[in-house]
């Protein structure tokens, strides 16, 4: 059975998803607020009543794809029209959508999903049906979630040219927090600082700093909502910066020695670089520990390739 | 006049020097501690009184080359043999060079050096002559220096194909705190707190965390000696962004907000995209205001294209 593909909200991501499920042959339909064009023969509407009718009727599963921002009119529309729909969502974030999703009481066919993919440029035009091709995406594996909705999330996935990765939300939002919103943040402050030297410190700027602060050249404002939305898990990966910050300068100023953050460095950059994945082409979603083992493959750096 | 080059060490830096001296017909001569192999026709030896006895008898520019770690011997050396000749050095650190210079008795006719070029890899068997092309080398231009050898240093190197920026040697140490050694400080950072959240977050990471933590793949030893050369501006530089990044935190926690971090990042960033940058290929030497005038070029981000 191939469940047909409701698609909430068409900017780069949302696009590019109804672009990939259309083109690998799902029935599939997208709603936006203001009309896409050109709309390229894609199904594509902005009355979100009459599209979350549709997915009702043809019983669809429903991607929420718009900005953490505009989520909450969004879940009441899905809660009005669709109730009943397989649930999932493009969100960089993973536990504050779910908590959001139960407050509109759809919950029991909910099952997150963060596609890790993204260009420069945002909006419809901007999408493209390869764009998640060889992407990680993320489907959250939360104790109590719906196996049947999982499999049609992670085949969705599938179908897009991604492989899925399983991750609890709450590890899910820790982990980008580190790796991605933390490298943000980071390279505003290192690019700030480089700024204070003046027209000499950006003159003798070279591969070290230009590396450091490429991603502070992205749009602030989808910088800013990205790293706001993850508020809480951010706090904690700029905690444990700090922490190791300070214990550098500490290190230095006392001992005139930065030894130990150095090494500690070289060497997780070594097991980035080193990364042994699994690649997993058939899971077990049956019994009461389907969840639990999907969430450890997950954390051993495990992907799912093929279902 | 093309005065000779003697140049003390031999490792990427200085055997790329002795090679791009002698490669542009320039007399140069090299000393190492250890033999070179293969020396590739180069006029190399590795005892270093007769090689700077010979610098002395031809009134030779003396480089050192050597790191910062193996300097107060070599500078001893020179003190001993060749006290009298215009110095220069290539170490990454300028201000305390200069004092290690001045206490050995050698600041009359010392101009300090720093050519800003480099690969992951290091040794003789590593340099090459053209390891300086179009790269910056800055040239110090504190008051009190000597205009005649400050000419000797920048014209070698503009004969090894770099451009020449002048400034004091505390504005380079603040500036190249900034641009280089805090790069690295904050790629390590990143990298362990990345690297706490395991497997998963490790494979998540994507082009942002990648580019932010690319350098702490550098051998640390290196890493270690380059940044604890440059600790006070280096402090310096740790205060500011930890300053920066405990308002981040606060502002995150106390307002749900990183606006102002992420503008004040995004705004530096393209200052240095849209840098522009002055090119001289004529300066006046001359006159009580010669070295300010330097300095002011050097701290508009100008830089030197011939002599």
């Amino acid at each position: 059975m191939t469940r047909p593909v409701c698609v909430l909200g068409l900017g780069l991501i949302g696009g590019s998803l109804l672009r990939a499920a259309t083109d690998a042959g799902r029935p599939a339909w997208g709603y936006n607020r203001s009309p896409v064009a050109p709309a390229d023969g894609y199904d594509v509407s902005s009355d979100l009543p009459a599209t979350l009718r549709r997915a009702a009727d043809a019983d669809a599963l429903v991607v929420v794809a718009v900005p953490m921002t505009a989520l909450q009119p969004v879940l009441a529309a899905v809660a009005e029209h669709a109730p009943g729909c397989a649930l999932t969502d493009a969100v960089s974030v993973k536990a504050p959508v779910a908590a959001a999703v139960a407050q509109h009481g759809l919950a029991a066919r909910y099952v997150g999903g963060h596609p890790m993919a993204g260009t420069a440029h945002s909006g419809w035009a901007a999408g493209s049906a390869t764009l998640f091709r060889d992407a990680a995406w993320v489907v959250a594996a939360d104790d109590g979630l719906d196996l049947d909705v999982w499999r049609d999330v992670a085949q969705l996935a599938l179908v897009c040219g991604a492989h899925v990765v399983p991750a609890s939300a709450e590890e899910h939002d820790r982990a980008v927090a580190a790796i991605s919103h933390l490298p943000h943040v980071l390279a505003a402050v290192l690019a700030a600082v480089g700024g204070e030297g003046g027209e000499l410190a950006l003159s003798l700027a070279a591969g070290s700093f230009r590396d450091g602060t490429r991603v502070a050249a992205t749009r602030p404002e989808l910088v800013q909502a990205m790293c706001e939305a993850n508020r809480s898990s951010l706090l904690d990966a700029l905690e444990d910066t700090l922490t190791r910050l300070t214990n550098a300068r500490d290190s230095l100023r006392d001992n005139a020695t930065l030894g130990s953050t150095v090494a500690a460095g070289h060497t997780a950059r070594l097991r980035l670089d080193e990364l042994h994945r699994t690649e997993v082409t058939d899971v077990d979603l049956t019994g009461p520990q389907a969840l639990e083992r999907l969430r450890a493959l997950g954390r051993n750096g495990g992907m799912i390739r093929r279902l």
